[in-house]
């Protein structure tokens, strides 16, 4: 397997992104080949500087750099060199089997859409959250922020997609797929939801078990919960928020403490011909190990494949 | 002051709301009158079950029950001797200055529209529901579930009801109204989200502060947070959620501990020709106590008036 990183992505790029790659290195397995993508004599340096075997890696060089606030689909388009786009080239032809980054989320979409395109059939791409469950178990919440405004067909597939990576990435048997909703009641919700619970509840594409409320986001009573984009995006960061809240008030938890998002360090993008996973924009050094660490599980997965057969017709 | 209780309303009725009225009593000044509205023969031998003194409250006989889960505007069209009916014509007659119940929301809501009339111009009248700050303030965030499909200009109006409850309820001097989103910039957001932010980023009507996320719902950036009814209502679940969470694992903290819902007891119906207080259906006797103070500072608050006044062009 290899893993391309971004080296010029993320807040704290390169150097958390170089020392996230050596921490992988240590732990991930000899066979396992890390493809570092940036500019590379800057590369080189920082491999001085951390004493660090360069044979270890593989250095591709991409000088320019799509910075965190530029428009990303524009960036994307023009910046050849940028790490963001000769990573989604190197992806395309192959040359690596998962690209990964914390950079700017938006280009990492552009690219997922321009260059690798989503797989015939799958009208919106998505992104989803990992949320623990008290019981060590791990729920996937998608769409996430990608997708705000969704049509009922579009809740559905997320419905199809999750499924997939839960069960070929997260080891669930039979996913139980939940339509987060207002009430358990089918004709509870919205326009949208109702819509997609209409569609959903004879679904044979995956195992759906109806509605369920925003207080059974951290239950054992779905592993994938589908919404759209906004409402996703609002309960991840109140998660978030939470989170924030505990660690400033010097609480300490196991279960809470599953809630530093640097334990998942990435997400995937669900939908896309390719491997890519977008890290958050903040990530330090473990981010960027256990991104990696996540690479290396979607790319054996073969889950692009996987969608592609789930939507062949 | 005259506050009329449902003796009948909530999962634990009627005991659960005597007692709650009870310790209302020892609380509340002499001058408040608490209107009990249930079996009258039920409430008195209660009464006399409790060794509590009958003169100290007024009762009015109301035989017939709304359930917990009958449909709300039919049983509210039928029932004219339930408690909630009653309530709602002492209100309408003037009998009593507000009317609380924990029982079938739905019902409340249907006596709220059918009976006392939304006020005119108000196109969707509301519930919100406290969120507490760390800092000791009190955020409200409105629509929490009666409005699930919300247009732009509903959102703009719950604004303007938000900032009336948040400055002479919860007495903040100038509230700041931050519409729920899912990015910072104005652009950012669902189709509603980005119609609602051009209606309200010029807004004479309440102090708009722009977009906040997720991650805002418990800081100080905003007194007043809007959104639709389904996105409220999973913003609400998720933090009750983490707060049965918290106390499952036996996390006793003094901030988290003022996310129990029995400290509020109960939440105003804004936007109506009258003072209605909608509590929680497991609500016990704390929660109806607090219910009914929360309901005495409403009364006083005169809150119709001034919304009536706010959308008199």
């Amino acid at each position: 397997m290899r893993l391309g990183l971004d080296l010029s992505g993320g807040d704290f790029a390169p150097r958390a992104a170089l020392e996230g790659a050596l921490a992988a290195r240590c732990e991930l397995p000899d066979d396992v080949e890390i493809v570092l993508i940036g500019d590379a004599s800057t590369t080189r340096n920082l491999l001085v500087d951390y004493g660090a075997d360069s044979t270890q890696f593989s250095l591709v060089h991409a000088p320019e750099i799509i910075g965190m606030d530029e428009q990303p689909a524009r960036a994307f388009k023009l910046k050849h060199q940028s790490s963001i786009h000769v990573g989604f080239a190197l992806l395309k032809s192959g040359q690596i089997d998962v690209f990964a980054s914390a950079g700017n989320t938006g280009a990492m979409m552009a690219g997922s859409m321009l260059s690798i395109h989503p797989i015939e059939g799958v009208i919106r791409p998505s992104i989803g959250t990992c949320i623990p469950r008290p019981d060590g178990g791990i729920n996937l919440i998608l769409d996430v922020g990608i997708n705000s405004d969704c049509k009922a067909d579009v809740l559905y597939q997320f419905g199809i997609l999750g499924s997939l990576y839960s069960q070929h990435v997260l080891n669930v048997a039979r996913p139980r797929v939940g339509l987060l909703n207002i009430g358990e009641e089918e004709e509870k919700g919205n326009l949208i939801s109702k819509a997609a619970h209409e569609l959903m509840k004879d679904s044979s594409d995956f195992h759906f078990i109806g509605n369920i409320e925003g207080r059974d986001i951290f239950t054992d009573k779905a592993d994938v919960i589908v919404c759209d984009g906004f409402t996703g995006n609002v309960v991840l960061k109140e998660a978030e928020a939470f989170y924030t809240l505990l660690k400033s008030r010097g609480i300490n938890d196991d279960y809470f403490d599953r809630f530093n998002y640097e334990l998942y360090g990435g997400t995937a993008v669900l939908g896309v011909n390719g491997n890519v996973i977008i890290g958050h924009g903040i990530s330090g050094p473990t981010a960027i190990k256990n991104m990696l660490r996540h690479a290396l599980e979607v790319a054996k997965s073969s889950l692009p494949e996987k969608i592609k057969k789930a939507f062949t017709v």
